[in-house]
């Protein structure tokens, strides 16, 4: 299994791969990570980001057989999962993939779906494909991290675009030989800039990863090639987009230990690094049922990172959601930090403005990665701390099913779909035992 | 004209370029380009690359409004774009801008073409565009040449995504500030490595150069946006593709000094440092007319790139167009080397075979890129020897219009499409007085 070129012992070990053998805590992660996922698309339907995507691709679809999630219309797979993708991720309110800082789901899932959809593949399928495909995606992550990102690559749209290429590949039953082609075209299609993640352009990143990974797959089908080392060459992937790979990273324990069971899903629509500040502070709240007015400064402590992104003034939604400020003056001041909490009548409102102001940031580094400490200074001169090292969503403190049934219902309701999300969480919910995803997807559209 | 960002600049050069300020050399120059370039695509028309590349994006297209070179079929114009692209670049047959090594029509004329058919655009309108488009597209390769090509990145593709985009915005009317934006949406979209360039998957990231242009452009009509620093910002295109960008090879003399001017064509079907070899042998050919029999042998020297990449066994297609033995032999044996003197049939060919035989490659440092001096010694004893220093097809010794044609018409017989070279070569003279593409168009389908 672990010997070869890395496309061709992830394309051995995806073509090879039987449901049977896929242990029920995976079978639920899938079904935890497209839960999560499609309720984040629900929640975002309406956004001009969305629509404009959409308004542009229905011009350039075949045979509507696809569903688009909460626009009721359909395109072919190709441009249903480049709109999908885009929604599914715009927030970054969906999955994390901590080591890698992949959203495993967007770029998979909607692939999958839309393949489904269009030629009746089973749900399990579904499932064992979302599976295969986001591993592919994030070992490849692991092989190129951290040097990929830090050099300037959108690891979700350039890993992204192997997940989706080596999940068409098994939902398409192509052999080990074809799927390793799949993935190793999929090499000359990945792309994605960290400096255009602040605009638009980032959504287009993202929607291409399902859109080429199908592409990938359906010409490896037809018998198109890629070279063996499209990965790990020197003229290949990895050091075309970074440093040479750590080919370990690829192959070690492959389908044995499972890196897309590392999954981790938000509560907030937050950075994730800020999770820790707003867990912090709603425990002080819940605490001290302190007055926004009672408390005279609040002190953000955490390490190099959070400081680095979320020391910042708040001007409109995109600052709200890496500010320490904000996640703190939320937690605080309102008690929650969902959708709304971030988006522009919170970034204006004058009472968290005002308590913004009172946040400062202070560098402490012994805390770790993604931990905070929040301190507060009572009008009357007493202080209150709460240290979290873990938030909510964390690995080391996963959401529960019901939580995540919850934010489903949530996002549901933000994108004006209350009604169906029960619907949508049973389909899923059967989702391993469906003939196909029918039921699923006409509950999102 | 030459201050701001990269993307800025390029989008007002583009959107105030006016067609009466464009010189009538340049126009030429435009129509060379894609006229050499449409050739190709005829050429291979029935080529598996190209018919397989066709059947997998006839399932996911539009409205069939864009011509697919020699196919009779309509597509959508992504979809068609993609195919032709992937038609008019499958030898390398096609243009090279030399400083970068970019072809710079396949990326950028099929989108506009497809646009145009799509719209009703007319002739002048596309001529212009194709010289902004490519323009933009060899400025930015210019900016990140040599370390980006020498990364990995497989340059037609990637720099043109920049130019589809940027010829798609001007075609489109769209302001400055919006081509800024689809030139930054193209660099999220850039893609294509080198280490797959002997594979099929080379052909994926330059169909896919037209295709995301067009998206590109689209969006920004749409007012999707992207970073002002996409290309040159700390985590922008040009540093995670290479190193930082020459941005003074982007502005310096933008719209005096036209950089797809310097556009070469090839007569020979085989990478362009053999074609020197190739002359040289066809001088020797004429000048003595000496059976193959009486060679006893063939020494061709050259600088270290025409060692590395042509000092080789020949198994196959691909290793006889960039072979210093086959070169020398198809000058010395056949006297010609046309599209079949590099297939199958002449790999093989046990004259061709036992000639290659014959032939040494030499290393002379003293001559310069491009260059090749080949000796030849008869069984009597005597030698002689023809230096080439510029080819024929170089900027130095450009292909005349009359030798384009021809090149169109034995491309277009090649496919099967000679009775129309004719009506094609007649359409695309008239193109900058045409209302629309139609008459072009038409004659190609």
């Amino acid at each position: 299994m672990s010997t070869g070129f890395a496309s061709e012992v992830l394309g051995r070990f995806v073509a090879e791969s039987r449901w049977d053998d896929i242990a029920p805590v995976l079978r639920q992660e899938a079904k935890r990570s497209i839960l999560n996922n499609l309720g984040c698309g629900l929640g975002v339907a309406k956004d001009p980001a969305v629509t404009t995507a959409l308004a542009v691709m229905r011009n350039f679809s075949g045979a509507p057989v696809a569903t688009v999630i909460g626009q009721g219309v359909k395109l072919d797979p190709m441009a249903a999962s480049f709109v999908n993708a885009i929604a599914c991720n715009l927030l970054d309110y969906d999955d994390t993939h901590l080591q890698t800082v992949i959203h495993p789901t967007a770029p998979v899932a909607p692939a999958l779906l839309a393949l489904a959809e269009q030629r009746g593949f089973p749900g399990a399928a579904v499932l064992h494909a979302f599976l295969l495909g986001g591993e592919v995606e994030c070992r490849i992550g692991n092989a190129v991290s951290p040097g990929h990102y830090a050099r300037g690559w959108h690891i979700t749209s350039t890993c992204g675009t192997f997940g989706a290429a080596a999940g068409c590949a098994k939902l398409l039953g192509l052999s080990a030989e074809q799927t390793a082609h799949a993935i190793g075209i999929a090499a000359s299609q990945a792309a994605g800039l960290v400096e255009n993640l602040p605009t638009a352009a980032k959504n287009v990143g993202v929607g291409n990863a399902p859109r080429n990974g199908i592409l990938a797959a359906l010409l490896a089908e037809q018998g198109y090639k890629a070279a063996p080392a499209s990965i790990e060459g020197p003229l290949g992937f990895a050091r075309a987009t970074g440093d040479a790979p750590d080919l370990a990273q690829i192959t070690e324990g492959l389908g044995a230990r499972w890196e897309i069971a590392r999954n981790t899903y938000k509560p907030y629509p937050a950075g994730i690094v800020f999770h820790a500040v707003i867990d912090a502070a709603l425990a002080l709240r819940e605490e001290l049922s302190a007055a926004p007015d009672s408390i005279a400064s609040v002190t953000v402590a955490g390490d190099a990172l959070l400081l680095a992104r979320g020391d910042r003034v708040v001007n409109n939604e995109r600052d709200a959601r890496v500010s320490i400020h904000h996640g703190a003056a939320l937690g605080l001041v309102r008690g929650r930090a969902g959708v709304a909490d971030f988006e522009m009548p919170a970034v204006t409102d004058p009472a968290l403005a005002a308590f913004r102001a009172k946040v400062a940031a202070k560098l402490d580094e012994s805390l770790p990665r993604g931990a905070a400490r929040v301190t507060l200074r009572l009008a009357d001169g007493r202080e209150f701390q709460r240290t979290v090292l873990h938030p909510r969503g964390s690995f080391e403190r996963p959401m529960s099913d019901a939580e995540l049934e919850g934010k489903f219902r949530d996002n549901a309701a933000i994108g004006g779909f209350h009604a169906r999300a029960d619907a949508g969480i049973a389909a899923l919910s059967g989702l391993d035992g469906a003939p196909d995803v029918t039921r699923l997807m006409a509950s999102l559209a």
